[in-house]
């Protein structure tokens, strides 16, 4: 192969990746306006792609959309990381993760929502969104690391999946969106919650 | 009009609510089946009425996904009926509350997973899911109306919040469903954390 070749072919697939990518941009910004089922042509013409493109680059619809989500979850993945993670007093550590979890929520909702609507119908989903959840309790785990070893491994168990559980997007969802309590409601329910059940080595005396 | 043609409008009004009902019925089978997706031929099928009269009985597809799933939100709303609300001890009154809530979603899981799928496209759907979620709370409040009167309003208000969050379906589904849980691992995560969190009086002391 010639060198002008290597790089026409090169060239090529850099043009490709980087057309998938405005579709998938186009996709994700479109979900973020509120447009949860936007149309192909809405999608094609938002990327500046031509309809029929889309549907070189991506196999099927289902393709796009997987590729979209699955994008969406490297992101979230990402606003989790907490710094300085078990340090600090406790209720320091509630305000920081109870912190992070709204600006996360805020930064993905919309995505996430699509994501939740479709996952019982697409396997992919459902495991991101339990792979999340696996994170999720393993930062709660380490975050609060100094209240879990103060009392019963079982109950220490069983007190992380509820922590974790209050700390999801679903439950963040469910306040912001089906309660309809704002953003600094939703932190006192979720903060003052954390802080009447971590103090657990209190209980345990 | 004569009796006859009294008794033949009213048979037919009978027989057409009848089919409405059995269409209904078929459509609520099959997403208890699991199938979220099924086809009018599926329904029409399973239901005994023929696939153009599905379209007779129902102004369109959207009219029959929300009259299943109203019926559903009616079947939920009967079932998150507790007998003896607010009497007995704490650790009774939190055990018949986690006990109707895992019986309920037992009962309704499926369905109630095509109503949230549909909510955020469906207003009427999303509409129900808050009512219940109202009701939910105002059940905590009576339920726990002791505890939350030990401490001041803000407090009790955002701990009414979470229980009733950490009662809802959503989080039942959390739990099994994103988490994995068994039915008794999730009656010890959310029995726990309500036993942690609820003894407010000694806490105000």
């Amino acid at each position: 192969m010639s060198p002008d070749r290597v790089i026409s072919v090169d060239g090529r697939r850099a043009r490709r990746d980087q057309n998938r990518e405005r579709v998938v941009d186009a996709l994700l910004d479109l979900y973020r306006e509120g447009n949860l089922q936007p149309s192909v042509a809405a999608v094609a013409e938002r990327s500046g792609v031509s309809h029929r493109s889309v549907f070189r680059y991506f196999e099927d619809l289902d393709e796009l959309y997987r590729v979209a989500i699955e994008r969406q979850y490297d992101a979230v993945s990402n606003l989790m990381r907490l710094s300085r993670i078990g340090e600090g007093p406790l209720d320091d550590r509630i305000d920081r993760i109870v912190e992070n979890r709204l600006t996360l929520y805020d930064a993905v909702a919309p995505v996430a929502r699509v994501g939740r609507m479709r996952a019982p119908i697409e396997p992919v989903l459902e495991e991101h969104i339990r792979d999340m959840s696996v994170r999720g309790l393993q930062q709660i785990r380490t975050h609060f690391a100094p209240e879990f070893a103060a009392v019963p491994t079982g109950t220490a168990g069983a007190i992380a999946e509820a922590v974790a559980a209050l700390l999801s997007l679903e439950m963040v969802e469910f306040l912001r969106r089906i309660r309809g309590l704002g953003r600094e409601e939703t932190a006192t329910v979720i903060g003052t919650t954390l802080g009447g059940l971590l103090p657990l080595e209190r209980k345990a005396h």
